[in-house]
């Protein structure tokens, strides 16, 4: 950023984690974990800075979660963004700040999740997932074009990016019954997650979703298609998710992307009065995974056929409170190319097509030692970009 | 009981609330909540006497939620039960106790639910509820005698026995498309339900069950059955069950269910390894459940295909943890016959065989105004009864 006195070169409009982006983590300093917000390749803890910041921000900036911040709501988090927009283009750093390259600032689950819910919410995704699961039926039922399909996930083992991931036990379909063992079918799914805060509440219009959702941040909901396969009727997915679900360590703002509203795609029919939207909650988001340092997809958000603010009014049309630190999760973004798909067992047709990574080698499903890297970026406002911070998991052997 | 300084006719070896049982819940005091011990028809608040406690049970007792309690872990839950039977039945009150009559000690939700999962382990109940929903397929999905099918509710709307339910909006199937509006098929689901604590622990083996479920609780899992046939397919239920589900007020023990304690039907066929068990967990407790005053229903815990320990296992064999204020429900508890469903659904067969309440009135379905309160009891030792405090509940209608 030309002028300020943060004197990173990945600190510029031009550049994901600029000052239009200024997303939200928890480091890990000698004196205990800190709410930090990113600056380009650095994290800047805001307890050295808390006297820079209105009284009523103060509990907040200094804790060691965003949990405080979560529950202040939307004022306060437009007020604090503002505020440290001020500080970090500033020709001079506020007294006692401390910058912290992001390599030496180790980050740690930056809030408490409440209840986790992931949606299913792209149309390609759900149509290839029911022609590899159900051949023989339509691949879109009936429902679908009418209410974003969604379930709760297990919050408790939602961890931040760079945790190892070890692969899990379960039960699947045999010849001869169930077997038992490490999943052979391990999967990724690459979605975008919305944190929730603000007054616990219920029934949320579509109009109030800026007032309960606090920011974004990429998500990988970890999939053991086998043992999915196998359990997952008639009440859900239950194992074959449950035992990980990765988040980036950095939230970024709601606020950040006033210039990737996109109108969601017509769903062919008019829409239940409350699912309708008078302002276009869709974000224009390019997501890219990579497998062992290969882009083996890019899938884009932008044509998801329901928005966070449809899937939050759905998900408390039924008086259902959400409450800071609720997540809920759009489902597996997946575009209408080969290489738009969110998810392995699409990439790969269900095991049948392998992708070739760079070194030459084919995977169908996840081995031990793969690493999966998510990152994305939407535009931001004059020509910026807004980055979504990376979320990255290793595949740890079976224990 | 017989010499001891608590004068309460219900606090009785033969009553539900005796010595024996010694639930733990939460009260209201004019100086904040309190944890209490329910003794017959009273609550002992645990902060006035928390000095007649070993120190390191002193923060757990002196608490206004059973969190610090449930992390404490199976030698702290033992060591204090035991020191609570020595204090309830001494023939002179520790110094400083006080008896509060429940009716003037309002409760609240005991603990932080963690992730709250359902399962759906009464044979019975999964039969009916396949012959209702999937009229031409077989009622019993393959999965279903090899593992215990379950999902995940909504944890942050758990809310305790009392608190009125007010009547879902949503989505049902309509003739012309989906229609939206109030339920008109609310129901129960009667259950028993299981509190977690001690450490957090992925892998829990069956035998190893004691060291994380603290106690148990009834359960009714609120849920519109209109709202779910539209919406489960094909990740399961949502919005029919997450606008509710209420827990009774106190968690009787787990160490009180000693002589209840039976063994689940063979499957028929070998289970695998995990589920095995190495002592029963099978529960032998008898439900009553009372629609405006007529009981309409005794399910018999006794039958459930899947014990307390199984569920638990199966919940954490792919590696997911456990943590304190997890909460897991067995699934709706229906027997055999007629009047031992625990639904109206089933009690109605669907909504066409309308049950008749001792007023003359009929019903299939709930109306606004109508409570439903179950309770349930087993066997203690030495002929004693053991209780678990009723979950009760009145619906409000839509607003």
């Amino acid at each position: 950023m030309s002028g300020s006195w943060i004197a990173d070169p990945a600190f510029r409009a031009d550049e994901p984690f600029g000052p239009q982006t200024l997303p939200y983590g928890v480091v890990e300093l000698p004196g205990g974990p800190a709410v930090a917000v990113r600056v380009g390749d650095h994290a800047l803890p805001l307890r050295p800075i808390a006297g820079e910041f209105a009284p009523e921000l103060a509990d907040a900036v200094a804790a060691g979660s965003l949990d405080p911040l979560l529950a202040l709501g939307r004022p306060a988090w437009t007020s604090l963004r503002a505020r440290l927009r001020e500080l970090v283009t500033a020709t001079a750093p506020p007294p006692g700040a401390v910058l912290v390259p992001l390599a030496e600032a180790p980050t740690r689950l930056p809030f408490t999740v409440g209840d986790y819910v992931d949606f299913y919410s792209s149309r390609h995704h759900a149509e290839n997932v029911g022609r590899i699961f159900r051949p023989d039926g339509e691949p879109l039922l009936p429902n679908w074009t009418h209410l974003p399909v969604g379930y709760h996930g297990r919050s408790g083992t939602v961890v931040v990016s760079g945790t190892g991931v070890v692969r899990p036990h379960g039960q699947r379909r045999g010849d001869q019954g169930p077997e038992f063992g490490p999943s052979t079918r391990l999967d990724i799914e690459a979605e975008v997650g919305f944190v929730c805060g603000g007054p616990v509440a219920g029934r949320v219009r579509t109009s109030a979703a800026p007032d309960h959702i606090f920011g974004v941040a990429l998500v990988n909901d970890w999939s053991a298609r086998d043992i999915q396969a196998w359990e997952y009727v008639p009440l859900g997915p239950f194992l074959g998710k449950s035992f990980a679900t990765s988040i980036s360590a950095w939230i970024t703002p709601l606020d950040a992307f006033a210039a990737a509203r996109v109108e969601v795609p017509d769903p062919g029919h008019p829409r239940l009065d409350y699912l309708v939207e008078d302002s276009h909650w869709g974000l224009d988001i390019g997501i890219e995974v990579s497998w062992n340092g290969t882009v083996v997809s890019r899938p884009e958000f932008a044509g998801m056929a329901y928005s966070c603010a449809q899937q939050l009014a759905h998900m408390t049309v039924n008086g259902a409170t959400v409450r800071p630190g609720d997540l809920f999760a759009s489902g597996t973004v997946s575009g209408p190319g080969k290489h738009q798909r969110g998810s392995f067992l699409e990439l790969s047709w269900g095991g049948q097509e392998p992708v070739r990574l760079d070194d030459g080698s084919e995977r169908t499903f996840l081995l031990d030692g793969d690493t999966v890297v998510i990152t994305a970026t939407a535009p931001g406002p004059d020509g910026s970009v807004v980055g979504l911070a990376e979320v990255a998991g290793t595949v740890l052997a079976a224990t």
